[in-house]
């Protein structure tokens, strides 16, 4: 087989696929790209990855990038492995669909530049720009309130059973339950239970317990 | 079967989808949604849309949003009709996979708003920013930089074959080709030959013939 990541521990992305792969129940080599030092836009890295970032994934001779792209893989070809993580039904996969494309169009583009804004900063000797927080806190709180809409009809957003529609939303929410963007998740309370059963899943808690410092 | 597009005729998500219904040869009906109105902001159009936007699709009881999650809901269930839009294969499927992802996280976070800065703007009566159009070109640039690699591998993005990895690119492509960005993609010789290839592709012919004003 030979699966490998190369990553960074504490990547939002990286860690997507490190969750894939850990409700598969599958082994893998992790490959340390020290982000701090440069070592992804080094010539011995780019072709693992065109544009100098964070995961690069091989199975064998196959190389991939983009984590999206990376758990979907994983989880076709290794459908019958761990946790199923789509449905097979043309119509209930056609809605995995759209949620997956909501989280990485809509809530990511909100959520990841959120912990880029107060996570990521502060950790470079930067300071966290609060209007910047501000805007982006309503942007998403427009999606929460969609999310919260549709987690009243359905358990999981993708439908009656936990999927990668969710799966790739969790190490975003498991940031940013540390800030203040918390009190967005928690005053919506399909959202906030919807939260705590992602972030208290196995294999999230094997992927930090491995990972996280 | 009864297939809907509820959509504005010029924009490049709406395009996106009556191009995979062209290149898979269905039947469908357009529902026009007045953007200029604000008719997609109003109560009787946010069932099919909670997020006020088109398109919009239906087949029968489904209701999607999201132009590349249905696209590939079209691809995956009318697999047999007209053009393939994605490989079967899947280590080519995740290949695939991967420039839908490039396309809609990278090409099309410049592409559409180089369009709605430059095409859009004008029409609202609004002036185009030029530094935006630069910094915008710029990231871009960046993006064909690695598709002219790319493209010197293979004929297309996902591979030997045409696929949705490159149809989602069309009709920004071609509203693109019609302003000073068209530049950036003439420099680019692998680049510039996909280009002309995509735009002459007879779906697309279809598309424009139906719905360019
Ligand atoms: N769309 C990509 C995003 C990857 C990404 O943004 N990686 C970041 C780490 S969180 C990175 O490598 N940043 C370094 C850089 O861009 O220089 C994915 O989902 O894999
Ligand atoms: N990610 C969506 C984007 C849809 C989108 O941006 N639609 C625009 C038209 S090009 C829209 O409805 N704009 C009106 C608005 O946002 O108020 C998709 O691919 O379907």
């Amino acid at each position: 087989m030979g699966l490998k990541v190369h990553g960074y521990p504490t990547s939002p992305p990286v860690r997507r696929v490190l969750l894939a792969l850990a409700e598969k129940e599958l082994e893998y080599e992790f490959v340390f790209i020290d982000l701090l030092t440069g070592q992804h836009k080094k010539d011995s890295y780019i072709p693992f990855h065109p544009f100098g970032q964070v995961p690069a994934f091989e199975d064998g001779d196959l190389k991939l990038i983009e984590s999206r792209a990376i758990t979907k893989y994983i989880s076709y070809v290794y459908a019958d492995k761990g946790t199923p993580l789509f449905d097979k039904d043309p119509k209930k996969m056609a809605i995995n669909l759209v949620w997956l494309e909501v989280e990485a169009l809509r809530f990511d583009a909100a959520g990841q530049k959120l912990n880029a804004e107060i996570m990521v900063k502060p950790i470079k000797g930067l300071t966290t720009d609060e209007a910047v927080v501000e805007q982006l806190g309503a942007q998403l709180a427009t999606v929460l309130d969609v999310y919260e809409a549709r987690l009243g009809e359905s358990k999981y957003l993708g439908g009656d059973d936990y999927s990668l529609a969710d799966l790739h939303h969790i190490p975003v929410i498991n940031n940013l339950m540390k800030t203040k963007i918390k009190a967005l998740f928690d005053e919506r309370p399909c959202v906030s239970a919807w939260c705590k059963d992602l972030l208290a899943r196995p294999a999230w808690q094997k992927v930090l317990a491995r990972f996280d410092k």
